[in-house]
């Protein structure tokens, strides 16, 4: 056999992948229909599963079946596969068994405490389990950073975007801080000057299920292969033959749902044209966070928020909730571009989104260097919060440093990937309509074939085949490059 | 340390069952929201995880371990326990892993394929994947006869309830022949003397749902730890920290769903009720599944379709749905009580049953034993039918031998377990009203309390720490003794 070796790796990659099924359906389950009792034993039951991958992801001879594979004779894609199997090997074998099993566990309680600890603004109750989190996470920074040669927080950083490191962002978040407050200041002046009207509620949730179900449709989603529910943190969950979305519905505000779900649903239809031939292998994977942020943001921001997609939706509102003065197209096209400062990330517009993003960047940077501890983020969060936005967050945990699950599993390093992938999603934005002239029009008619097909052929179907860069530029001609996204906002909100 | 061998066992199989909790969950999104396309990876996931199972209970250490542990210092419990543990690693180690994989896959291929093929009346579809099944069961069947040194039945029925034989079922069925096909027609042609009103619907599922709520409630289900959803065919599945039960609805028949939710719930408050302290291990697990039925059958039958407990739940079913005639008290409780010969075995009454469960048996003996053959199924059905229900099944495969997923997933030897439940139910409820003289005002007035106590006392609470023999003569003062099922029903119908 030519490629045994080779052969041998994508069976055991095959079966990572199996399990790691298990633990996408079963986690997925966790954020939206688990009971608070089950939360022991799932916890638990994931823990006991993340320490068996680890243990077969570095099983001994994985090492020399890498090596030996190297000198088979491989394909392209074969070898970016075992570019990436040999990635994911070199960064589990770093981190010992126990850390592994703890960090599941620590990450488990802390979520799951969070669910009645931000209701409560119980921020000592949240602190005492998020120490054990950022404890267990320093840890795995110590490890991953003396193996790799880097600082701690680029050692995490390189997990979810191979390559990223904080000179590069500071360098990118260095030029936002530029432009970007004075971006704000003069939008949200501009907009003060034009009175919108709010729409009036209640708008039943099972119709606001509806019509995210009907939008989904139209964005492509294939219902075979997913499903839409319910959770307090919208996510995209599962595994690429089934995608798990999910949406929180308030009655008084209609389109935060909607929102939400059109942002999913560019995560969703990523996972859901991964290419099929490759599933259960790591090159079959999106390629990193920051893409995949780009992918839903593309969704939710360029496309979603633009007048033509606005128009668009806008009948298909009133068809279900009937008129209102709010539901005026200008008005609504108004209301949906509307820049606002605002204490919740995930609410954020995204002129002041990178304002929520830069300043959590800055404090998990912080906090896994070990210069501040969790004692001190409720006061930074503070000041960064009146710095960039001009909002107090003093004693209101529940809407500053509390509001979401980032941070519950130890996933620091993930924060930048929201901006990075504003920036790209600009960037892909761009070159689709430089090279699909009529997109404007085909939007404004429901007709986003081209568009789809431009984003599988680019960025959906080649998975993790080619590094982040490889694939931007082969996309879109260069390199990252924030101007586009400056100019995408100036182009929308000036 | 006294009892290490013990120690490290009772760490092995609460590793298994942190791997059966996954598998329980991922099972019953399959049941629940797995949309079509998630099947074959969902089925290969599960596969896998059967394989990883069977792996580490049949670990050469294993056998070593228990013959050790046997030799240590052990409690009455921990006795019972490595007793559990024994015969589990022994049923496991008779099948070779490439069979267990293969079972997972061609069961999860099977019932995927009957979603469709029922509603099509698709049998020749249906008896491609069934054969399979069945050529698996069959090998299966074969391993454990030759090393249990048993009848190929025997050797599965042995699964599902310990020590039970085709010898003593031809003996318990024997005696209903004797009395029940009779005791079924006179039943019939007394009902036929009174005129019942049906309901008239719709009743809105939604609504439908809040009252099977309600009831679950009012039964002690413990919503912390459970919930309540829909799927095809109704069943009580999830782990004891977390039961998830399911109902289907229909909108023209309210007490389908509702009857469905209360013997589901029988289900899961034993499950709810399984002794904590040893939750992980096998002794912690439900005794058999004759004895699971006969809780389920108890809720539902000897309970929930007594004349106290049925005039305790009309008005709750007039208050959400409003009066009609055919809520009349006397009419209601007829209707409830009415018995029929019908196709479908999960809607039939008490009496007609035990024909269902008889003719299955009959089937599921000879196909093991290789006496017939898949092919053979629908004739034979059709003549069991006539012979014991008077109703022909030809050409009618969907409400006849392809009505529920029994058989799907190779769980030959289950179905005696439905009869022998009802007969432990009736003979639990005997001993339950001896025990408890104001049982019956107690369930006029909705206080469960003290019945659920005495399930708890004698059933919950004892897992698998006594043989079904043992558990059943300390709750009843003797052993299986089907006359209370015969007075049971004769009280009830005659």
């Amino acid at each position: 056999m030519e490629k045994q070796n080779y052969n041998h790796l994508t069976r055991t990659f095959q079966r990572l992948s199996r399990f790691g099924h298990l633990s996408a359906i079963a986690g997925w389950d966790m954020f939206t229909y688990m009971p608070p009792k089950g939360s022991a034993a799932r916890g638990e039951a994931l823990a006991e599963l993340s320490v068996l991958q680890h243990q077969i992801l570095t099983d001994k001879k994985i090492a020399t079946l890498l090596q030996a594979a190297a000198q088979e004779d491989l394909n392209d894609v074969e070898r970016a596969n075992l570019r990436e199997m040999t990635r994911r090997y070199q960064e589990a074998v770093l981190l010992p068994e126990s850390l592994v099993e703890e960090k599941s566990l620590v990450g488990t309680r802390c979520e799951h405490g969070w669910r009645t600890q931000r209701p409560a603004n119980d921020w000592q109750g949240f602190a005492t389990n998020l120490k054990e989190v950022v404890r267990v996470s320093r840890e795995e920074a110590r490890l991953r950073a003396e193996a790799k040669g880097k600082s701690r927080y680029d050692a995490l950083l390189d997990l979810y975007e191979p390559g990223m490191t904080s000179a590069k962002l500071d360098v990118l978040f260095g030029d936002l801080r530029t432009w970007l407050p004075d971006l704000l200041q003069k939008v949200v002046a501009k907009q003060s000057q034009r009175s919108m009207i709010t729409p009036v509620g209640p708008f039943a949730t099972g119709t606001q299920r509806e019509l995210g179900l009907e939008i989904m449709q139209l964005l492509g989603f294939d219902f075979d292969g997913g499903r839409l529910d319910v959770s307090a943190h919208p996510f995209c969950g599962g595994v690429p033959e089934d995608v798990r979305i999910t949406t929180r519905y308030d009655e008084n505000d209609l389109v935060s749902s909607l929102f939400g779900v059109i942002h999913e649903t560019g995560h969703a239809r990523y996972e859901q044209n991964l290419p099929r031939e490759w599933l259960g292998q790591p090159v079959a994977h999106a390629r990193s966070t920051a893409i995949h942020e780009s992918q839903s943001l593309f969704f939710e921001m360029q496309l979603g928020r633009s007048t033509a997609f606005l128009r668009l939706l806008l009948p298909k509102i009133i068809a279900r909730f009937g008129a209102q003065p709010a539901f005026d197209v200008q008005n609504f096209v108004a209301l949906n571009q509307r820049v606002e400062r605002g204490y919740i990330r995930v609410d954020a517009d995204e002129v002041s989104y990178p304002a929520h993003v830069v300043l959590r960047y800055e404090i998990e940077r912080a906090l896994i260097e070990g210069d501040i501890e969790v004692e001190d983020i409720p006061a930074l969060w503070d000041e960064k919060m009146q710095h960039w936005l001009g909002l107090s967050t003093k004693d209101n945990y529940r809407n500053g440093c509390m509001q979401d699950i980032h941070w519950t599993d130890g996933a620091f390093g993930y924060f930048p990937s929201y901006t990075l992938g504003a920036m790209y999603a600009a960037q892909l934005f761009n070159a689709a309509k430089r090279a699909l002239p009529q997109l404007e029009s085909d939007v404004a008619e429901g007709n986003f074939t081209p568009l789809f097909d431009w984003l599988s052929q680019n960025i959906w179907q080649h998975g993790s085949r080619f590094t982040t860069s490889q694939l931007i530029a082969n996309a879109t001609g260069e390199d990252l490059n924030p101007l586009y996204f400056r100019k995408h906002l100036e182009a929308r909100y000036l």
